[in-house]
Parts: structure tokens; sequence; C-alpha cells
């Protein structure tokens, strides 16, 4: 008999997790994001966070993006500031050339002449997927720079997304893309 | 040849997108979502501003989540508090039993003992899925209730993610799932 279900204690919790070594020792999404000229600290914080949560490789922050340590990123963040691997580049145009030229996709979340459905298109990795600041997005440069440009499907009225939702929504996609690039889908 | 990518402009932006009256003609994804005692009325304005992106059938507020008008969550919805239907009840758990003697699947996003990875479950539509408080997640009744319970795969140090962010991710994931069971995938 199946016991009933319920919540897993905090303990049970602690358990169940891997421990800091465990962590430590798995290897990361090669999955990078550039953050191009963010203008919301808090919005930082939380894209740190949902970067640990996916164990990616690593952020960019690019132009007046702000980074650690300000209160107001630890305040969303809640620490993830201190576990992914971070770099500040005041120029995004170089970096991306740089990492374009080192073999890693860069795909940028825009709406544009030849912006693909984020569900259909070509990734393949390493890959960087960058966004913008959250009034005027990414910039003319590195859309033309950019190997893909991704659009999430939009059916409202209001058709856009706050930037850190975005963030997350393309960062899972992109696992679940890379994990069953490895293992075969038992459902799909 | 192609012409060279670029944005589109303000103006291409606002004729590509579907008229008002389009969009309300337009169906809505049989999607439904549970709030249940949310603390920060900026994350209830960013699940509004998602739920309208994707079109979802509507929002319920439940217990103390806060609900419009208020300032803060204007702030972050822009005006999607305007274009989502919702409903305040304080029973959440009431409200999900009436719901699911309706047919609706529930669906809760919490760690227990019998969570399965969401990019697995089985989900079926309508469905509705229920987001919980920042620190205790949801409640104990609505956990046992569900017809499903989804957990998001947590690879970092921190095992959590921000709960408007996790609305997106989930949300997009139902979109998914709604669009290839209606419409075979190209590229999967």
């Amino acid at each position: 008999m199946t016991p009933p279900r319920r919540k897993l204690s905090d303990l049970e919790l602690k358990q169940a997790r891997p421990s800091l070594d465990e962590v430590r020792n798995t290897p990361r999404l090669p999955i990078y994001a550039i953050l191009e000229n963010v203008r919301s600290l808090y919005n930082v914080g939380s894209m740190f966070r949902t970067a640990d949560a996916l164990h990616m490789a690593g952020l960019y922050l690019c132009g007046y993006t702000g980074f650690p340590p300000r209160r107001e990123i630890t305040k969303t963040a809640l620490g993830a500031e201190h576990t992914i691997p971070w770099e500040k580049h005041t120029d995004a145009l170089e970096l991306a050339r740089d990492l374009q030229a080192k073999g890693m996709q860069i795909v940028v979340l825009e709406q544009t002449t030849d912006a693909v459905d984020f569900w259909e298109a070509p990734i393949r990795f390493p890959a960087c997927f960058v966004v913008g600041n959250e009034v005027i997005g990414v910039s003319d440069e590195l859309v033309a720079l950019a190997d893909l440009i991704l659009e999430l499907p939009m059916a409202g009225f209001k058709q856009s997304l706050n930037v850190a939702t975005a963030f997350g929504v393309v960062g899972y996609e992109l696992a679940r893309r890379y994990r069953y690039s490895r293992e075969p889908s038992k459902t799909d």
C-alpha cells in the first residue's frame, strides 16, 4: 500500500538535497547568459537565483547592469550571487564576439524580422543567451551578431514578459533541450 | 537575397500584433492558476503579466494573496490585471475541490513524497496549477487534494526559485504541452 502523500519535512529536504560538495562536483550546464543593460538590481538578483537552480555555467553582467555586492541583488538572489560564476564586462558586443569565436552559440531573445519560436529553435551547446534592458531590449549590434533570435509565443494583450521571468522560461527550455539531446524522452 | 536582420520598429510591432478584438476573440488556453497566500504584491502583478502573455483562462487569488486594485500589483502587471479574468476566494481548498469536481486537473508545484519531474508529468486539460507562499509553499490540505504534484529540476546550491519565475516556467511548459497535444511537433 502506498503511504499517503505529504510534503517533505525540512530535514527530509536537507537529506534529499545533494551536499555542497556533490553540487560542486556536478558538471554545470553548458549554458551561459549575457545580461545587457538590465536596469533593475532585483531582476539581476532573481536571474542569479534561477541560474543557480539550473546550475548554469555562468553569467556575464554587461553595460550598466549592476553587479554584486549590492543589497538589492542579495534580496532576490538569496545568496546565489556567491554560487554562480559571473564576470563584469563593459562591452557586451566585444564579449559576445569572443564567445562566438570560441564556438558558443549566441542566442538573443528579441522581436526581429527573423525571430524563431523558442520551442522550435535549433539550439546547440555550449549556448549563451542574451537578455536586454527592460524597456529597449537587446542592442541592435548584439541582435546583428547573434547566431539565432528567439521569441516567446505571446498570445495576450500586453505582448511582453518581465525580463527575469523570461530568463527563467528560456533557461528551463534550454535545460530541457540539453537533457533530451543526451537522454531520449520517455514521454515526447 | 535575404535582407539583413533587424529589430522590429514600434510601428511594425504594433502592426504585427493582433488587435484587441482579435485577442478578445482568440480562445484562451484551458490553463488556470491558484495563487495561495502569496505574500508579495509584486509577485502577484508579475504573475498577472505572465498569465496575460500566455492568454490563460484565469487566476484565482486565494487566502491572503493580495488583489487589484493595488499600486504594487499594477507596477509589475503593467495593466494585465485588467485583461486576465480573476476571482478572489478566501478558501483555496474549497475552490480547488469545486474545480476538481468539474473535471479540472489540479496540479500543485511542491516538493512531496511523490512529486514528478515537470517535463515528464502527465498533464491533462483543463488544468489548474497551484503556487503557494514564498516561504512555506502550498498548504498540506491542497497538496493532499492535488491530482498531480510537479517539481522543477533543481541542480544548484539553493534549490528554489522565485515564485513568479516558477509560475512562468510552469505556465510556458503547460502551454507547450497543450500546443503539441494538438499539433504534432516539427522538431521533437
